[in-house]
């Protein structure tokens, strides 16, 4: 598993602000990793509202099934987060085990199951050991506290080569409220729901209603908009939770102007961690944003842009700091959407490669070569039909990608 | 270009019979390539009738155009495939030289322009030096003969590791009917369509609507049943031509009882040529074949085959020999279709890891690892739903796909 660092990591961390209401605290409990934490559980005061999003997935986890009965309910008490173990495929005994870490959770903190969310990150198909859990709780409930974040990011990483966190913070007549971000993701990784594992805690005074109003849009231009290998994963969760302790009066509409506000800052710790992902992607050397505008519409850009991002035929060659701009083409061609090859345009960066249907006329193989050898690589593809538009994130695809997955398991 | 011969080439070749009435030459005409054969020409003699199929691609090749415009008319007199530049997306200057390249071939052999056949395979978005080829034509047509069929299969390889052809014959009355196909194909392959280049010729009497309609059948048994990468070619060209020169009466309806008969001929050598082509598959080491049964219909099978044919994650899992079936649950899970986690059953070869959506009580991780060190891997999945099935054929992702695709261009 220890795989060297993504060369994507960010240079340095944010001080990730304590919630109030929040405390938490990480154990090695030994599901499968030695030597390292591997359980996450945080407290939250009596009142804390949450809103999720989970996978789409037919086969999802027993994690995500608990979570979906539990969040019409709206209320949030407890989180257990473990790394390791997806408890995924693991029929009757995974429900089991989901409702033995409930208990214990329950137990040790004295709250209601109904408000305990859950979940498991890791192999598949291997039951989950959660009487381990048992055996860390008490030591856990001992040292929960409000910090520091970057503990809590550790403990739930399973092939990523970096810790995950974003925050943000914005004031309402000169009072902060606060968002602490953490996520996990590397691999696995499709735009269809939050294709990772993310948890956002803030102290706003918000409705859950509300929060998950203005989730479900800050997730399709985030954790939505990002692929790493078009793999949808069984286990996908974003849980956001507010714990209503900032001194606001609390926002119980989405026509209330501070539901925007808070909204676009939640947007943008949503929008970092998915960025994050993938610039942990597994094995990945570069950063790739691909942008398709003039489309017949958004969802028919998305489509374009995500047939783009996962083509492992454009993502090995710009692997390569290859300019090769016909496999775009190729990717424009496949999407099954309407597209008019004579319409097209296509730059790398700022240099238009392609325009009417064929090689610009002023191509520079060197300058665009040139380019290919940045960090970060955008694409623009120019669909020439319409006003829609959608930008999608990926990483490029590598021999790192494949020493990775070619023997995850054992 | 010179990639190591894939491990899953054939270990001999069949001998393919000459077809009466079709005589081809192939040349070294420069396009790309240095010292290899680059360019096929076939005549084909007066009552030649074809069927064809082409890339659903909205950026299809400008020799795709040209063949989708000649199909109807249903004739054909000759084909002129080349290597090493594909065609695609290169606007006006493409549409000329497709033009340019009819010209010398309708002058060589006084043929009609609407009877002639082009498919070019390569680089996109390079024009194509059409004019190359009238300094060989004179040279292809002296040389015109009916064999070796091998050489015509190496001169439209591109990064292909070895040359593929299929063959059969079929008796009718005592009187042999013979079938002689060639194809190209080892990236930029995915089921849409026939992914690749693949000519086949007979001696056949039967007529175009005839033929026609037993083409797309046979197809999606065939070439639309293969992945490699889930990137599907500006380029894919399947054409069939039937000379009419086997003495026996012409097969002018669809009920003709030898329809079907020719049909499953037919088919089987369009199957055998896209096995060719995924046992070629760019990097392959392992050959998958992926069942799904019990899906509620044969079509919801097939995407859920593909979903799991096209997984990099589970690709990686079969190049590593690790037999991690989570994988597949994942791939199932993420397709889309109807699916119950827990009626799902996966078996690999013969041994059953998951039942009832869990791991099987009887697994046997030691048997399982053994199994996977197999260079034929089947997957079977039973989605328990209902009685669609389909099958869907692909190879594992290596280090070696990367390393032909991450600087294929320059």
């Amino acid at each position: 598993m220890a795989h060297p660092v993504s060369p994507l990591a960010p240079a340095e961390y944010p001080e990730l602000p304590q919630i109030a209401g929040v405390r938490f605290a990480t154990a090695e409990a030994g599901i499968k990793y030695k030597n390292r934490t591997d359980v996450l559980l945080v407290e939250m005061d009596e009142g804390t509202v949450v809103a999720g999003v989970l996978t789409r997935s037919k086969c999802p986890s027993a994690a995500v099934d608990w979570c979906r009965d539990n969040l019409p309910g709206g209320k949030a008490r407890a989180l257990l987060v473990n790394s390791g173990n997806a408890n995924a495929f693991t029929g009757k005994k995974g429900k089991a085990a989901v409702q033995l870490s409930a208990d214990i959770v329950s137990k040790a903190l004295g709250v209601n199951a109904a408000e305990i969310f859950l979940a498991s990150t890791g192999v598949i198909g291997e039951p989950l050991q959660a009487a381990k859990f048992s055996g860390v709780a008490d030591d856990l409930k001992a040292r929960l506290a409000p910090g520091p974040w970057m503990d809590a990011a550790k403990a739930i990483m399973t092939t990523d080569t970096f810790a995950k966190v974003a925050t943000a913070t914005v004031e309402f007549d000169g009072v902060p409220v606060s968002i602490s971000g953490i996520a996990k993701g590397s691999g696995m990784i499709a735009p269809d729901m939050a294709t990772m594992l993310s948890f956002v805690f803030t102290d706003a005074p918000i409705s859950a209603a509300v929060l998950k109003g203005l989730l479900q849009p800050a997730i399709d231009r985030s954790f939505n908009a990002v692929t790493v290998d078009s793999d949808t994963s069984t286990s996908d969760t974003c849980l956001v939770f507010a714990t209503g302790k900032a001194g606001i009066e609390p926002i119980t509409s989405p026509d209330d102007p501070r539901a925007a506000v808070f909204s676009e800052a939640l947007g943008d710790v949503l929008h970092e961690l998915a960025i994050h992902v993938v610039r942990d992607g597994e094995g990945a050397t570069k950063m790739v944003t691909v942008h398709v505008e003039g489309a017949e519409s958004d969802r028919s850009a998305f489509r374009i842009a995500q047939s783009i991002a996962n083509s492992p035929l454009v993502k090995t060659a710009i692997a390569g700091e290859d300019a090769n701009w016909g496999r775009v083409v190729m990717a424009v061609g496949k999407a099954g959407e309407p597209a008019d090859r004579d319409r097209l345009a296509i730059s790398f960066g700022a240099i238009r490669v392609a325009t009417d249907g064929e090689r610009d006329p002023n191509y520079s193989e060197a300058e665009t070569s040139a380019y290919m050898k940045n960090e970060d690589v955008e694409i623009t593809v120019g669909i020439g039909l319409g006003q829609g538009r959608a930008t999608v994130y990926t990483c490029d695809l590598t021999h790192g990608y494949i020493t990775i997955n070619g023997d995850y398991r054992s």
